[in-house]
């Protein structure tokens, strides 16, 4: 099967970029993949770079820069650039003829097969993403976007789009309003918008398969009864998720997954 | 370039002998390899499921099945079989055509190319090996073997044998004959005996390169001046090695590679 991917990033990810894609090929072998790169801001050469490496691993890229005249009615927050609409706007981007995509954060490892997230039920969502679910976390987002209704606050780094219906229901204009009126409470904008005006459009998937946050070992080994050690993320998890300031390519970094990311990236070179 | 792979177990290490197996053809994708497996009680049935494996990787498997007749005159030790014998006494039985083979324990993954490892010049010497430059592990092995003069207390974990020379130099009476005066003092009989009898006949290498203790991160890290942090093993590291009690397939295993050995593991099964 064919899976629609959709990634943003500036040059400072390509790297990082190519260690996830590698994952994914890698981890996939019986379906193949078309990369949508959106951004605004890559040189021809970087861009071809990505291609060679996406057609080596037996897939197809596809360019989606964004010029300096779309998302022009777009507020514009203090020290954020117009990169935060692309997952948001992706809708009205991609061609028409893809129905399905899957947002992937580049600081990401995929280490199973994703077909089954890939063909997740989302009829009547708009988007799929799991939540993290741990307590204080929760209730704290929860608090701070008041009074928008938000049972659950999703990261946005594992994003399946059911674009048809985005296409048909979404409104740019109900995120343009959203922002003029909560610019000084947003954290993590794109992040925020997605939660707080889609907040019951998301389809809520399980965090411990769909995205891992490398940052709770120990909490997601205890909640799920041993289940999700070492052995059940390994062998069912299928997104390892490096959320976070610390990252796994940078000199510093130590965690459960060090290892296993520099395998991968080791492999991308 | 086709390496010859000596490895001895017992039916618990089957599951780990295939991830270690599995690495080194994964890693070493130009090399073949015939993976001598010396033993004295595995079934034909698991002769031939490992056989299966490794022709499934391109290498090839011959059987030594070791008979209750051979090594008759060793003496046997309180708690330990026959089995201790097989690394020391392996250029009795190893075929005269092949001149040298690289011992390699089960709980070991292989996570770079390993040609260099095999082509090691030991034109002079009988084995060349790793010893773990641990202060206080070399010092107390010293005093233990005492009078016996040790410079370096090498692992054998990672062997490499000089078998063209072992046949006209080496003489068993000598290993029997320390094993008599000695039986009370062996911790681990091969390895001792190995040690302190072939003190001088043993080449040094470099354990972060080649026989890599995985329990020592921060030490091989520190003394190197950060040239083996996470990176550098990913890269340069031929072999790590799970040393001590705590296994990397048990299920309270926790360690900096307890990721990276269960993607072997995975990919092994």
């Amino acid at each position: 099967m064919n899976m629609n991917i959709l990634v943003t990033l500036n040059s400072n990810y390509i790297k990082p970029l190519k260690v996830m894609l590698k994952s994914m090929f890698l981890n996939n072998p019986d379906d193949t993949f078309t990369v949508y790169l959106m951004h605004s801001r890559l040189s021809e050469r970087e861009v071809e770079d990505i291609r060679g490496f996406a057609e080596n691993g037996g897939s197809r890229l596809e360019n989606l820069q964004i010029g300096d005249d779309e998302f022009a009615d777009a507020p514009v927050l203090l020290h954020y650039s117009k990169e935060m609409y692309f997952r948001l706007l992706a809708y009205k981007t991609l061609p028409e003829t893809i129905n399905r995509i899957l947002y992937l954060d580049p600081d990401i490892l995929v280490i199973n097969p994703i077909s089954d997230l890939y063909n997740t039920d989302i009829d009547h969502y708009l988007y799929a993403a799991a939540y993290h679910d741990l307590v204080p976390v929760r209730e704290i987002n929860k608090i701070r976007l008041y009074p928008y209704k938000i049972e659950a606050y999703h990261n946005s780094g594992v994003l399946l789009m059911n674009l048809e219906l985005l296409r048909s229901e979404a409104d740019d204009k109900e995120i343009y309003g959203f922002i003029e009126e909560n610019r000084l409470k947003l954290i993590m904008p794109d992040q925020d918008i997605l939660n707080a005006v889609y907040a019951n459009r998301i389809k809520s998937l399980d965090e411990k398969l769909y995205n891992y946050d490398t940052r709770y070992y120990n909490y997601y080994k205890l909640t799920s009864n041993g289940e999700f050690d070492m052995d059940g993320i390994i062998n069912h998890t299928m997104i390892l998720h490096f959320c976070g300031k610390r990252k796994p390519w940078q000199k510093q970094y130590t965690g459960k997954f060090h290892s296993l990311y520099k395998h991968y990236e080791k492999l991308a070179k």
